[in-house]
């Protein structure tokens, strides 16, 4: 294979009581990349279309991780890419994590598939580096892995696929206003109560037990943050009141989006989500922010290829 | 049905990330009671074997519990109770849930069976209140759901069955020496860091994970303490060397039982156990502190009934 163009998906980091560790896939929105190979060991990417991006590879996040893998390569063969982009960079919904894993992903393809999935995530990490400066996972797991995932740990890299029940939909909003992730992690505390920390890991038990028995009421209970939605949600218009409508309209539980501003809710069934669309919508009209909405099956394969040559 | 006589099991609270959540049952050591219904609304505890254990029924933890039950039991029905105790108070393996869960297990079925599994852990933690001055469930939980269980919530109470692999073994190593539950509750620090916190709930879910994925490699990756073990393993001699010793042994890893002084180690088949018995009393022997040493298949069924007419 020479050229691949792949469906690069937005994620949903963190997912409530999942803070740092968990995160899912979305089937939309998402980017597609186009790569093809060159005889050259380097990165140019010749074209991003949709929102103006840098086209130097070691300053575009999709650059930064071609380039990490191709530190592990030692073949002299390089790539070209093209970045057709539709998730708004700062919306939550893993903007960045989406180009890094995508490259990485097809530039593997590509390649004969060297690497492991875990392996994709580690380069991946450096574009998330670039983009907030620091290398989270919580984004990339689920965008290379597909489903739910659970980064365990970071030393080492330690990335879990947790089964996704078939009818688990999510709504996503996404307010246009900024909240800058490295503000968010700015706001939180260092240290936290025991029982809060407690009442966290419970709920993460919670939601994975209730992920891998489709027990959709269990993963409704467990969709809780007792330690940084309290603190984060203050930056986010409304949070409480679409949280409160939605599950009055059948969502199972949701919260902030990654870092927000976005916010999710899960629900179990298109046509809740539907409803929970409706409803967002709504509140979101009548505070008079603009937004963008998302209703999206969440999606178990993660990174797909659409074609290649 | 007028009497039963039951088998109320040890178990093993904490599980090393799953601090105050998880727990589970083992197949021995367990105590023996007989319960016989009476047509009074009382409990009268006849005898107390093997431990010096106070008869009268509001000092005595199955006696507790008991009423407890009784307080939302309608006909003119009681209990007289005969406790055949092998599990040490003290030894930090639920010795007072043992006595709790198994009281309460059997009058359910005197009685029909009206109340459900968390009816019933909900009695059982009125003994634990009385045995530790806090109500917890993370040793009656396992006792009554038997396997392994996550207390994900407890107000409302909220207890979640775990899947449990087949070929997993617990050793457990009780030194003699005391460690009050109130004490080793007391040296934890009220805050903890949020990286330790996160640390830990990915452990947590990657705990549950590989339970019930029957992945013992991820279980054994997961068995991991970031917050409770540093700080109380300092009360349990040659802790670190049993534990190391151990894995170097085969042993999936493991830790405090509860608030010690037990320590538990997990292990994937029988002989791996066994091999991890033999080290854990060759330390033991070398430090020269007396101990009993428990190997068991991890239980799933909980409270068992021996016999019953």
């Amino acid at each position: 294979m020479k050229e691949i163009r792949i469906f690069a998906p937005g994620t949903v980091a963190n997912v409530a009581c999942g803070f740092d560790v968990m995160g899912f896939a979305l089937d939309s929105p998402g980017d597609e990349m186009v790569l093809r190979t060159i005889p050259e060991k380097t990165v140019r990417i010749t074209k991003v279309d949709g929102f103006n991006l840098p086209l130097e590879a070691a300053k575009n996040v999709a650059g930064v991780a071609l380039l990490s893998l191709l530190n592990e390569v030692k073949e002299m063969v390089g790539f070209e890419v093209e970045i057709y982009k539709k998730i708004k960079p700062g919306s939550g919904i893993g903007s960045s994590a989406a180009s890094s894993a995508g490259a990485v992903v097809a530039a593997n393809k590509l390649l004969g598939e060297p690497f492991s999935k875990t392996d994709l995530a580690r380069f991946a990490m450096e574009g998330e580096r670039l983009a907030s400066g620091t290398a989270h996972a919580d984004n990339v797991a689920p965008a290379i892995f597909g489903g739910f995932t659970l980064v365990r740990s970071y030393q080492p890299l330690d990335i879990i696929s947790i089964d996704t029940p078939d009818e688990l939909y999510a709504t996503v909003i996404h307010p246009q206003i900024e909240v800058k992730t490295s503000d968010a992690r700015e706001i939180l505390k260092r240290n936290v109560l025991l029982k809060d920390a407690i009442r966290q890991w419970g709920n993460v038990g919670g939601l994975v037990a209730g992920l891998m028995k489709s027990d959709y009421n269990l993963i409704s209970r467990s969709l809780e943050d007792a330690i940084v939605e309290p603190i984060r949600s203050i930056l986010i218009p409304a949070f409480q009141e679409v949280k409160l409508k939605s599950k009055e309209a059948g969502a199972l539980g949701g919260g902030i989006s990654g870092s927000g501003p976005s916010i999710f809710m899960l629900s179990r069934g298109e046509e809740t989500a539907q409803r929970v669309k409706s409803i967002m919508a709504e509140i979101y009209d009548k505070v008079g922010i603009d937004y963008d909405i998302h209703l999206s099956k969440v999606n178990k394969e993660g990174v797909k290829v659409v074609n290649g040559r």
